[in-house]
């Protein structure tokens, strides 16, 4: 009897540690796709603003932070001088225009311990306007970098050429 | 005898969590000094590895991966892309000429739980050259991301313009 208990029960360990071992990974890709799919999300919500020309919605994917940094021409820093350059640069909804993001592609972070908490995203935009302020630039390459926040995914740094 | 056991007890415990909360964010901010160094370290190796044309020795900043990007006037993905890259548009050392970098910033990426694993560098770079091959720059602003890897920091994006 001793020996068939011994047997049940480790027949029933190596069985759990099987689960546990075919679904952590499936955990942590389940999470992989939310944190992609929460940050393309951020992506599309952040087009819609622009093509309404609602600047500040547009700026709600950016940190709220002293150190977010924009580098276009030059490096501007902090979330205020951000929000200030776009007003300058795209002053009137013509010269903002219709934008629209291709071959987007979301790298996250991972951490050796812990969540995630930063991710990169590169890709192309495009502007289909008629008019055009200080920004002369229709086409370009970018990339994020993103931090997972209380408030959801941000961005902390933006190079745009 | 009692209440003053209990009350030294108290006080040690207290002096114990004084200390603690005072050295915890020293030993911490000692650790992001040693993050920054490191960065800036690789960097100092990797503009004399440039100024010598050894582009190989200059490539070891960036992570051995298929991941690894680098952008300029268009993306490539992958170390032996960027690697064939360099080689294509600097082709002699008086196409490589002399690099500087300025303007240097280092900004740790802090993790919830767990160590400081990536970080963003932000800077201006110079070349002093008499000739020019594909690439054309001269000065530009480069955002660099890295990862603590086993092997040290190393740049797993670089978006040069």
């Amino acid at each position: 009897m001793r020996g068939i208990h011994t047997r049940l029960v480790l027949a029933i360990a190596a069985v759990l540690t099987l689960a546990i071992t075919l679904v952590q990974p499936l955990r942590l890709s389940a999470q992989a796709s939310k944190d992609e799919m929460a940050i393309r999300t951020v992506l599309e919500a952040q087009v819609a603003a622009w093509n309404r020309s609602d600047i500040p919605a547009f700026m709600e994917s950016y940190e709220n932070s002293i150190e977010t940094t924009f580098i276009g021409k030059t490096i501007a820093k902090g979330y205020g001088p951000i929000l200030e350059r776009y007003k300058k640069n795209y002053s009137t909804h013509e010269q903002m225009g219709t934008l629209t993001f291709h071959d987007i592609e979301v790298r996250l972070l991972p951490a050796t311990t812990g969540p995630t908490e930063y991710a990169i995203v590169t890709g192309h935009f495009h502007l289909d306007r008629t008019t055009h302020g200080t920004a002369a630039k229709d086409d370009g390459i970018f990339s994020l970098i993103w931090h997972k926040t209380p408030t959801g995914w941000k961005i902390l740094l933006d190079h745009t050429s």
